[in-house]
């Protein structure tokens, strides 16, 4: 379930209004803000931005939007257009379109919604339809699951998550173990724990512990079709981008980021910080702080230089 | 919900009716046919078909196949057997076989959906068990969706479009910025809108726009476990095969075909016709009708001869 | 719905009884045990185990585990501790974790599920929430279905499978041929047929055949997030790794295995045993035993001597 925008739309904030909310500094014209556009769809009554370090062709686009105001770092020159001049223009645009929109899925449990009895739902979640909520759930307050999706026997779920539509959480995760006649099922006893402010996008998979459980640290945000291992470990605010794929106990570092498809090979360790390019496989640990590419992955630097030079005079 | 496949199947046609039905010319015996099956398991009452420029190996499995009568372009030599001259046979065999099966999912919404009272289904919509269509949803005439799909808040799908199970249309996509402390969410007030005659996958992803709609243009044709990224712009006529995933703005022109866990890095414009091989990475722009593969995305050709090259006395 | 495993953690064992239920010799002193657990986490009341081969650092590991029993092969030394020698340590821990946790989802029909009254449900089935069965539909006896599965029109499963969360069996595959002016549909009039004992994962899609059926065998398990073309063949005891795509018409021989995201393109065969690793696309046959890697695949040892030549002195 989308969060009910029409509804949230609000009374207009003058310039004034929004640097005193954004804290930052109005410059020209007093204006009157209903909303929050890019650059191209922006309208008189709209806000947009122009990200820090922006290139002059993105400068020219700001110049030609309809936007009534802008948000801008200190360098940008505007030739007195109205604006608020903010060191993030980007999260200060962020910051006053959840004002305009906040969060505000329709609360409560919705009636064609499974919830068992033994679960624990706290103050302020939102359960939309045909959710499944097993056996000995707990889910914190103001946390809110979209459409379809299923959270399997004891998952424990923070306060103010979000979880999209289809997505799965707690399943039976991949433990098998070959006997010489057949794969013999290792039982999924663990479970999985996630913090508080996490985002899980839609038609994600994130499986169950074997013994212990598989953690996601608060704040993490996780997009469209990722794939969690049983017992993987991530810590706080690790970015994991769409159909990124973490084999069975994978260690992740906080703030850690994931490009789309990016996956890794069992049991590693992903430093804190560490960023793996789009389609990276990490076949071994990867350093705190290095950003990676290739198969196997290694010093994205380097990767682009050894794609070079294997295209070179082809 | 799978088309109801039994009671679809029809009276036998003859090999006349069929040259007329696909505008071919007849030759050999007249015979009755009842389906169309592959060459392999074609039994005396099916069709099947030799596809244009088909390997001697080919030509060979159709003259022993079963198959009471064959379609062919001119050039194959079939000693006398019962067939149709057509210059596309696959596409013959797929049109004989859509009269014995015409699309035909059980009309009406299905008591275990839930559809929101704001929601507007024109005539002949198909809404199979447990789907969820929130409010403000718009779905075209004839459109048939399975069992389990999520139409988020606003989402509005053309004519005769069919969406398979478990896939979600409309999710808040992945929009965060950075705030020093955490990843603030960025409101995904856009929508989602697609075209007339889209055929949508098990377990595909279509996230909504940040401020203005993600677009699907007519005649789209997306495979499972597809994921597009808010605000993708797809012409019309694309194939994105399974797995594929687009990120956020990306632009697509009529045509395109993308290669099964095909992708693109953020913000890129596909041209028209452009084929990306598959798993190929796509990480700045590609021409219209170029032909692309590896990481990042090139000249297939090029990209097949760096690999030789690469692997040479090995 | 995951199992339930609270009621399943039963009567404690003790050390000459777990020995003659996994066949293998005890020593030490005897001990009761109620449980499994890895290394790290295992207390004086729960099993763990040295996997064959073990390197010297994981011995340590076992030697300063609080484990009250340890499986080992009679290789390892272990200063007296009580432990019981086998072959397969990692097999006999998850036998008596099977022992312990004996698989036990709740049996019959959610009453929030739909069956169609054509669909033969055997005896010992389980049907979790919001699933679907379609008509024609049979489902063998002691087979599982988790929350939101859906399973088309004619899809047969054998006994004793496991379906995970919101997997989808027998959609309509990608058939289409382009007329010149669209994409026309071929009709998919095949269906699935499953073994016995097959798992499946959560988040997977298995296409139905265009004209035979889409076959999975005897014991193979699938994982997360798999995507199954249509005629695909699958032999026995088949492992596919999460987010595994096969192409259309992939036939595959008994015990291959597949990594995670590992490919294949239309219509390949891949032979008996043979094993690709994470991320590969098998665009020709692959032969029976052979381990491949890289795009497109070949021997994987001749794939990382590439990797290292192209990435020498950078």
């Amino acid at each position: 379930m989308a969060e009910s925008m029409t509804s949230a739309v609000g009374t207009p904030l003058s310039s004034a209004e929004i640097a005193e909310q954004v804290v930052g500094v109005a410059e020209g014209d007093s204006v009157m803000i209903d909303g929050v556009a890019d650059l191209a769809s922006a309208t008189a009554s709209q806000a947009s931005f122009v990200v820090a370090g922006a290139s002059a062709k993105r400068v020219t686009e700001a110049l030609e939007s309809q936007a009534g105001l802008l948000f801008a770092d200190a360098d940008v020159e505007l030739g007195g257009r109205p604006c608020i001049r903010v060191e993030n223009p980007a999260l200060a645009a962020a910051l006053l379109s959840q004002l305009f929109h906040p969060w505000s899925p329709e609360s409560g449990i919705h009636p064609t919604a499974f919830v068992h009895p033994s679960a624990v739902l706290k103050e302020g979640v939102s359960v939309g339809p045909h959710c499944t909520i097993s056996a000995d759930v707990h889910v914190g307050a103001g946390t809110s699951l979209a459409a379809g999706v299923v959270l399997e026997q004891g998952v424990q779920l923070g306060k103010a998550c979000v979880v999209e539509s289809n997505t799965v959480i707690g399943s039976n995760g991949f433990g098998f173990v070959w006997s010489g006649k057949r794969h013999e099922r290792v039982p999924q006893t663990g479970t999985v724990v996630i913090g508080d402010r996490v985002f899980i996008g839609a038609g994600t998979t994130i499986d169950r512990g074997t013994y212990g459980p598989t953690v996601i640290g608060d704040g993490c945000i996780l997009d469209n079709q990722v794939q969690i291992g049983h017992n993987c470990q991530l810590g706080r605010f690790v970015v994991l981008c769409a159909q990124v794929g973490l084999s069975g106990s994978t260690v992740v570092g906080d703030g850690a980021v994931f490009g789309g498809k990016a996956s890794t090979t069992g049991h590693l360790t992903i430093g804190a910080g560490a960023r793996l390019a789009g389609a990276a496989v990490a076949t071994k640990d990867i350093p705190a702080g290095l950003t990676v590419g290739g198969y196997p992955a290694w010093d994205l630097r380097k990767e682009l230089k050894a794609q070079a030079r294997l295209r070179k005079d082809l």
